[in-house]
C-alpha cells in the first residue's frame, strides 16, 4: 500500500517525521492510470454494498485549511455512484447544536446501511480547535477521545467501514495555496483572515492531531496519514485505501445478492404460476 | 426519598425482592398533598432551567406493557410548561433506522439545554426485547451496555441530568390492566396481541431489566425502580425524583439568570441613553 493505516491505539506519532510530498519513486503518470482503476473498482463496489445492504462507509476528512478536503471529496464523490453517497461538512456550530453534545450534530449524518457518508471536518474538531484554543476546560475534551472512540465502535458494530485521513501538508505549501486562493477571485468564496491567524498555531495543531490520531486508531476506524503537497497522490492514497478497505467483503456482498436475488425470482414465478392458475 | 436512586454500576439486582405496591406506611391523601407541592416546585426548576440554558433532562421510562408509561408521561408533563419539554415514543424501528446503529435514533431525541425529553421506552430495548428474543447474536447486544455507558456519559458531559425509571408491575396487575383495556373501548387502540403472548417471557425479561439496570447505573445517570402498582405512588416517586434531582441545581441557575439580566439591563440602559443623546 502507498499508505498503511494506524490501527493501533496511543502508538507514538511524529507528524513532522512524515513527508507531505509524494515519494520519489511514484511516478505521476503511472499513478494516475493506477487512479483510474482503482476508481473502476471502487465504483463497482460500491454497487455491490448498496444493493448487498450489509455494510455501509464513513469517510472522515481531516486537515488544515487548504489541505484538500473539498478537493479529495470532489474526486472521490466523482468515482462514485452519486445515488447513495452523502456529504456533510461540519463548520461551527449552530445554536441549536451548540446545545446538544458534541456527537449530536455528528451522529445524525453517519450513513445508514449500503450507502457512503463523507465528512468535510468532524467530531474530531471538538479535540482539534477546542483544545488548541482552550475554548473548553481540559477535562472535558480530554474525555472526548474515549467517547469518540466507543461512537465509532458503536458505528462500526453496526457493519460501518470507517477511513479516517488526516491531508498532511507542509507550512510552506499552505502559504502557497493561501496566496493562490486570494489571487483567484473564483475561490473569493473560500477566503477568511481567520486562516492567517490559525497558521500562527501551526505547531499547537500539530500536536493536537497527532493526540487524536494516536489516541483514536483501531482495526475498525484506522487513520491514514496523507502526503498532500501533492493533490494527484492525495488522491492516489485515498482511493485506494477505500479500495482495499472494502475489497475483503466483496464476496459477502456478492453472496447476499445472490441469496436476495433467488428470493425475489422464486416470489416472481409463484406470482407467474398463480396468474396462470386464474 | 421514597426510592433511592441506583447510583452503582454492577450491584447485584433482585426485582422479585422488590416491592411492586406502594409502602403501607404512606398514606395516599397526604401523598397526594405532597405530590401537588412537588409538582409546583418543578414547575419552578423547570422555568430557571429554561432561562440558564445551564442543563438538560433527559427521563426515560421503561417497564412492561402497562406498567404505566404513558400514564406517568401525562402527568409528568401535565406538571411541566410544554415550552421546552419534548416526548418520543420508542416504538419497532423503522427501515431507516434499522439502517443505522441502535443510538442513532435516540441521540437525534436528546434534549438541548434547557429542554426536557421523555423517553417512551428507549435504547435500552435494545438490550431487553433483543436479549429475550435473541434477535442478535449475544456478542453484539453484549456490548450494548458499554455503548449505552458512554453514550450517556457524553450527554451527562454536556449538562443533561438523566433519570430513568423502570416502573415495577406484579404479574397480576397487568392481567388486571390487560383485561381492563380489552373492556375499554377508548382503549382499543392499545390493545395487541403480542402483549400477552409477551407475558409468556416474564422471567426471561425481568432478567433481561435487572442485568441492564445494574450494569447502567451511575452517580450521572441513575435507575430508579419504581413500585407501580398504585398509580399515585408511582407518581410520586417519579415527581420527588425529579425534584430531587434538579433542585441542587438551582442556586446555579438562578446566577446564570441574574448575570444575563444584569448584562441586559446594561444593554437597555445604554441604548435608552443614546436615544436621548438623539
Amino acid at each position: 500500500m502507498y499508505v498503511d493505516p494506524i490501527t493501533k491505539r496511543d502508538k507514538k506519532l511524529s507528524l513532522k517525521d512524515i513527508d507531505t510530498a509524494a515519494p520519489k519513486k511514484v511516478n505521476k503518470e503511472e499513478a494516475l492510470k493506477q487512479q483510474e482503476k482503482l476508481e473502476e473498482e471502487l465504483f463497482m463496489l460500491q454497487d455491490l454494498m448498496f444493493g448487498a445492504k450489509k455494510n455501509s462507509v464513513l469517510v472522515v476528512l481531516q486537515g488544515r485549511d487548504t489541505a484538500g478536503k473539498d478537493g479529495t471529496i470532489k474526486r472521490v464523490v466523482g468515482a462514485l455512484n452519486p445515488r447513495g453517497v452523502h456529504v456533510a461538512s461540519f463548520g461551527v456550530p449552530t445554536e441549536e447544536e451548540r446545545e446538544h453534545d458534541f456527537l449530536w450534530r455528528i451522529h445524525r449524518h453517519t450513513p445508514r446501511l449500503g450507502e457512503f457518508s463523507i465528512f468535510n471536518r468532524s467530531h474530531y474538531e471538538d479535540v482539534l480547535v477546542v483544545r488548541v484554543h482552550q475554548l473548553l476546560p481540559e477535562k472535558i475534551w480530554k474525555e472526548r477521545y474515549d467517547h469518540i472512540n466507543t461512537f465509532e465502535e458503536t458505528l462500526a458494530e453496526h457493519g460501518c467501514l470507517i477511513l479516517k485521513f488526516f491531508l498532511h501538508i507542509s507550512k510552506d505549501e499552505q502559504k502557497d495555496r493561501l496566496l493562490e486562493r486570494e489571487a483567484d477571485p473564483s475561490k473569493a468564496w473560500k477566503l477568511n483572515p481567520n486562516d492567517w491567524k490559525e497558521r500562527q498555531y501551526w505547531g499547537e495543531y500539530t500536536e493536537a492531531n497527532e493526540v487524536a490520531i494516536s489516541r483514536c486508531s483501531s482495526e475498525h476506524a484506522p487513520w491514514w496519514v496523507v502526503p498532500a503537497d501533492a493533490k494527484w497522490y492525495r488522491n492516489l492514497v485515498v482511493t485506494e485505501a477505500l479500495v482495499k478497505t472494502l475489497r475483503p467483503y466483496r464476496e459477502s456482498w456478492v453472496k447476499a445478492l445472490e441469496r436476495e436475488g433467488k428470493a425475489a425470482k422464486a416470489a416472481l414465478e409463484e406470482y407467474k404460476k398463480k396468474e396462470k392458475a386464474k
